[in-house]
């Protein structure tokens, strides 16, 4: 049980958590801090937060829960903004997509207080974002992947799992480089693919017309496609080294399928589309539970 | 109003035609061909035939009206084994997703015949095949594209286009060439894609791990991967020319993307990625009635 959550960033995320802990009764208060002041408001009217804050060292300071749920790239200004709010005793946690940037980022704003830092992503979210979106469930039934380092203070691992649980999320610890070449393979890729693929039809003059004859199988393939540019940009270069990476290893993959078709090799291309067919047949989502 | 449907292959595509035509009271009989005995025993049992033919010829003895429902490798030899059943009175189509090389596959196999042939790619399906699965609702509301050519009677046209309009389709009338290449982009391109991008899992070492983690947006990006493998083996060889070409525009998006990442060039990287979730945002299912 926590006395007071200092909640920066009042969206989604920030504020699903902040509901989450009030729900489960895991929290006495919530102080909530938000860059623009009408969504601070708009958080309180909510009763997502109990009250404003007008900066984010005022939101935390007290607070012996901190969640910082801002974008990526404005991670370090935040935590050099708290620096001074936060004791060896406050567990401070994150929710962002990519784990090494973020932690570089902890370790030059919290400075002394880095071990304090429980960098955490649980892999959940929607289609829309904002405040008014927020919602006690979002965190129930989905993995939250916890990435320490070695000078992370294990009572507070141990109390970021422990809380994560009680809202229903089933936790997971990795190193932020697993972390972060997993979530470029299975994640980051992929949209990546997505906006190169809408990027293509974009550039071609009959693009337009080719989308009117786009059916299920587009809507799907291309649903990711749709994300936030802030929020992709700077996914994709905070985690630039692996993406990079995965998406060398999808080139190769693409070329040797060019190859057969080029080639007219019926049965090698038969192969290795049952095998990819195969192994997607057989996935199911969040078997993730074998890796805890 | 047809006398006679000859049916050949009752499979999910053929089965509903069958079915959505009984319906709408368009046919008296339908008599089937499957290249599995078994498949065609099923059909009949399932009321989907009306009678069971041990060749296509037979099937198609008496028709006013054939449907080739067959992968779209087997045409050709399809076509020449009905060719001296078929009149120039009697209506041909196909449900292929490849429309020129089917085209070139008629004109060999039915040859004087060849004007009785209206190319059609209705675009619909499920994810289950198999005749068990035929719904005569299946073309109902859905997109069918007829691509004649310059020897097609025009009359047979029009009674193709009456016939799916009847069971609720909606039809659309265009060039194999433009066909081909509109699906060449919004279809067979993105199957391409997304068997490479399972296959480029596949090829590392952390592949299953990786797998474990991933999410709604993996789930939905890859689920045209699990496509038949035969199906996907043989649209990518017939219409290899357009897919390779779309492909190449993907590569060129992909490697201006990749350039973006590699120069840490934020803005233009968040540029691009704000067009293609523009264009993906204001994208909705079926709006090519304006090509009518």
């Amino acid at each position: 049980m926590f006395e007071q959550l200092g909640l920066i960033g009042c969206g989604l995320m920030g504020g699903s958590f902040a509901l989450a802990l009030k729900r489960a009764k895991l929290v006495e208060r919530v102080v909530g801090y938000s860059k623009s002041p009408s969504t601070t408001e708009h958080a309180q009217q909510l009763g997502v937060i109990d009250a404003a804050a007008p900066s984010a060292l005022l939101a935390v300071s007290g607070a012996d829960l901190v969640l910082i749920a801002v974008p990526v790239a404005a991670s370090e200004a935040t935590f050099a903004a708290i620096r001074s709010g936060i004791s060896a005793e406050t567990l401070v946690m994150d929710v962002g997509s990519t784990k090494s940037d973020v932690i570089e980022a902890a370790r030059r704003g919290l400075q002394a207080q880095f071990g304090s830092f429980v960098p955490a992503h649980p892999i959940a979210g929607k289609e829309r974002s904002g405040v008014e979106h927020a919602d006690a469930a979002l965190y129930a039934g989905r993995q939250v992947v916890l990435t320490p380092v070695e000078t992370t203070r294990l009572g507070h691992i141990q109390r970021a799992a422990t809380l994560w649980s009680a809202i229903g999320a089933q936790v997971l610890t990795m190193t932020p480089q697993a972390h972060d070449s997993a979530f470029a393979a299975v994640s980051h890729l992929p949209h990546l693919l997505a906006f190169a693929f809408m990027s293509g039809i974009a550039s071609q003059p009959d693009g337009q017309r080719f989308l009117e004859l786009a059916g299920p199988g587009f809507r799907d393939f291309t649903r990711i496609a749709a994300g936030d540019p802030t929020m992709w940009r700077d996914v994709l270069l905070a985690n630039r080294e692996q993406v990079l990476l995965q998406a060398q290893s999808f080139r190769r993959a693409l070329d040797a399928l060019e190859a057969m078709m080029q080639a007219g090799d019926s049965s090698a291309l038969e192969d290795a589309i049952a095998a990819a067919s195969g192994m997607r047949s057989q996935w199911k989502m969040g078997s993730g539970s074998t890796l805890g």
